[in-house]
């Protein structure tokens, strides 16, 4: 199978990771490049380290650009993927890497977007309970956010198995290409070097609702989550740090059992060996999730944490993922769980 | 007044921060400097941003070159500093960087430090309340661990006005300092550099006591804590996340009011105006501490954040700090609120 | 002796550090701060590690705003500093971080600035031979680049005992903050970390005249400059890697020996104990200069290497003790040699 | 083909990062992981970011291990090659990325690493002119040192078109992971972050006989190196800032032309576009060589800059494409042009 892929926002980060991963795809073509601002540049400027893209020229982001191929990645600002996978045809698989397309309830997008829902697509984290399955064939996919994609695989299995009570407090600390590559004041080097901060702090970020919509739907009831994020000094890698109470009788032995299930077969998931805890390092550039969990139960709480690289499985790896999935080729095909570290 | 005073660990990170204090206090002259492994080397070579010092020689650290000084700050390993300050006299303001005196429970320390308990010393954390008064004209402070400095700052005020649940959840990023100077593999600077990575989880880390220490005496009942604590890439710096479960009725209004009653006169702690939140940056080299805190009425819960320089307030910055209210003199003499940033 | 400060440009890193530094100065009360887009924030939000100054206000940079001062920081873009200077009349001491008045060839000026030449001011880098008596009592001060600064500190001594050829190769790493605060992508924390990348090479620096003013001034004959600067991943700091031919005959002690006849009396300048080699960290927030200088016989070269803080040394350190220097006060009032590190 | 591969020193960076590339390369099987205090340990805990080798076990570096494999990887301290590749057989490839075989001299040897010459290698870097020609078939390669590497590959053009007088100016800057994963104090992250500094200056760095043998062989003449290392706050990388008096006549053309002749066949190397220059963070885990060359008229002088990933093709990524060469494969076989970045 050859399948042509176009990349919609291709000077991004999260449109680079995409073609990084495609280029080493065995059964993809990479077609048109497009962007805004960028169209008429050549990618070996915007995009350096990705040699063998570097003469090919960023065509501006229209339904005709993007129109002819099997698979086109969307990596817009939010609020625009619908008018433009509409255009593309209902035969094309549309993949994307925004929000737009990740909330079912349309009260949360409009809570927290402000604009009239578009729609909810099949979500492409297969880890999750029931998702294999409604990507499979999907010609539409929503990509999840980097900050629900680690959580959600640190708690999942905790509450598909019925340890924790239902409200989460997660800390995670996210590399600054999470906040996109838009040049601001606080995204400064020298502003981000040496320092730690938090932000969107008390329940305002956006992906709250999509991680409420996560681990609700395994737990069968409403989970609350405290969402707090912060910048760390590195560009790449999350670090979710998440808790819940535990329900009573909850071991650390029936804790390990629960992720030991729900992560036997999953070959991008690696339980670490008790002991040993995740690192944001040991995943830079791989598709690979690092989860460790343990009970502390002095205050009965269970920790589990997580380290993805963001720009990998918790967007452009997760996507292509789900494309191999959608199209119905192995689910690992062109992805690696090897990190480049130090 | 012309105090004397020694450093015995001078060539670690806790001592060489101490020294650059001191440097600057106008009523400090800089006495002995001694160490282990690095007597008889020049200072120079071992904290070169200490130009004033460079040419000092560090002697070994015994009762004998200790002697004469009229403060005598001890940046030991733990276990060491009870022997030290014997020998020293009672008249002698011993100011102790390590843990050794800082918990009042001997069950604590002994199941945290696997030694038997030392004692425990005035409590050098002067915004608690109660602890100034113990600590004026004191001949003995305890310098309280870094991480249990940022956490009580973010917290005690909601504890002290009854605004909190018992059971506090505590993530705190720190700079690869506070992990000291002894090298080690997962300390390199290739291992920690775009890393952030978890440890001491599940209620191991030895200053979990110490924070339910200060937290419960704040708030008159047992304050239970969940602490997990990650190394962040950079040298200095803590960021503490913090939250508890809002007792009913808390508003965001009046849980600023009760942070804005604990600091309004504070000369280090600064509550930052709605919106803004703690960078570790803005601290750097500077006694300062930012808080912030927020009610996330969604979940119900205190969100309570602070950053520190791990260094400075939260280890030689409070003992410079606890040292003038010991000896009388204006608290805030040689310390700044001034951080290096960028 | 109180000394009214106003600072134009306050909003950005020269600004900000030169604020630090006058926070500390015991002889100078800060007055109107100033900027353009900034204008009638509060300075909390802008320099949030500027606590004292959290509550100032910043009013636009207009001849009003600044008159009535002692002393008038300019920290603007280059091109406005003339006009401003103009209006704050002959009797106010106005000291230029920007490069208005640096170059005293107007070709040179013209050439590199593309605009016309403005004129010279007395040249604020004490530790050149001649600077100081040029400094004492001036009304103008032009503040040197953070490169040439750390160039010809370097250099300088070499040339001045005629011990290197006329041709000088310079090879600088500059942290970030060095390339301001207005935000431009290849400035990102997500771009700068993990990376080392050259600009301007070629010549085409406009730092390269001043290094060449300076060398060849100290020389008595032109020094041509290779230079070339790169962007590390680091806020702070300059290092700079100095070479040039030696003439017959030059030995390391010939070598030392001028070296340590040039800095014996500097109180800024710390020609480092043979072995020992500068460092970026080991100077952060300080105004020292870390030198060491190397015969490497096999070649014939001299290497001569300094390590500077870009903002403070190389912008606002200097700027205060030229200011010390013009205002009759001693040279090292409010500055410190004490770094913050690690 | 199927290649059967062992790894001597599978638990250091080189190792690491040779089982990396090799977990990709599709001719080849890894069998024996060997080390000396690791022996016994998971690879899991030695190098947490190769997921699929994490249950394999390091056994002790022995030719008994080391025995049956088509290649073995040696990535020892250097005086130790020889001794293992004696007993491997002269029908096994041994690669050393050592140091041991990479200098023809032995009074070179001799002089930097104060032992007797264990001989010399074909040289692994098939860039040079005649390199490949050694390399196809042989049975034993020394790969070639990671500064050696960056800085040869910058100027070598330039000496062979004969445009550049006999004596070169280089300073580098490396990531940390070029010094190792044995812990020291200097190489702690705290002391890295934030830091730039120089060392082995003054021509005793060991890298600088093996830039000479290079760059003389090429130029038919003794060429004269002057070099300076300098250790920047990253973990990975290499910037090599080279330059040498161009000959009469030489132009921006010429340079380039000869430049454009050396490289256009080249897989690996990229000479970038005219005024775009290297980055490291662009080659981020690649086997690619950014290059860009420009004649500064003003002094008459050639600047040539490279960036390399120290780890992939300063050691690793230059072993596997000697390996490659050395069997027969495709030269590019398992190894990328695509950088991880951001």
């Amino acid at each position: 199978m050859t399948v042509r892929a176009a990349v919609a926002g291709a000077s991004g980060y999260a449109g680079g990771e995409v073609l990084r991963l495609l280029l080493g795809h065995p059964e993809v073509e990479i077609g048109a490049l497009t962007g805004n601002s960028s169209a008429g540049q050549r990618l070996g400027g915007l995009q350096p380290h990705l040699l063998p893209l570097a003469d090919r020229v960023v065509a501006e982001t229209t339904a005709e650009h993007l129109a002819g191929h099997d698979v086109v990645f969307l990596a817009l600002p939010h609020g625009q993927s619908a008018a433009v996978a509409e255009r593309l045809g209902p035969d094309v698989l549309v993949i994307d890497m925004g929000a737009d397309f990740r909330l079912t309830d349309p009260g949360d997008w409009e809570r927290f977007y402000g604009s009239s829902h578009a729609g909810s697509w099949p979500y492409g984290l297969p880890e999750l309970p029931g998702a294999r399955a409604a990507l499979a064939g999907a010609k539409r996919v929503a990509v999840p956010g980097c900050y629900p994609t680690a959580a959600s695989l640190a708690l999942f299995p905790a509450y598909a198995a019925g340890l924790a009570e239902p409200e989460a407090v997660i800390v995670a600390a996210s590399g600054t290409s999470g906040a996109g590559k838009a040049p601001k004041p606080h995204l400064l080097g020298s502003e981000v070097m040496g320092s730690m901060t938090p932000y969107g702090v008390g329940g305002g970020h956006r992906h709250t609702p999509e991680m409420i919509q996560n681990l609700s739907g395994v737990a069968g009831e409403r989970i609350a989550v405290s969402f707090t994020p912060t910048l760390a000094p590195m560009p790449r890698g999350i670090l979710a740090t998440c808790s819940a109470k535990a329900v009573g009788g909850v071991t650390g032995e029936s804790l390990r059992a629960a992720y030991d299930k729900a992560y036997a077969d999953e070959p991008f998931v690696h339980l670490l060996p008790e002991g040993q805890w995740p690192a944001t390092a040991s995943v830079q550039g791989s598709n690979a999730v690092q989860v460790q969990v343990a009970c502390d139960a002095e205050v009965g709480r269970i920790i589990a944490i997580s380290a993805i690289d963001n720009l990998t499985k918790g967007t452009a790896g997760g996507a292509v993922q789900s494309m191999n999935l959608a199209l119905g080729l192995d689910e690992t095909t062109g992805l690696s769980t090897i990190g480049v570290a130090p």
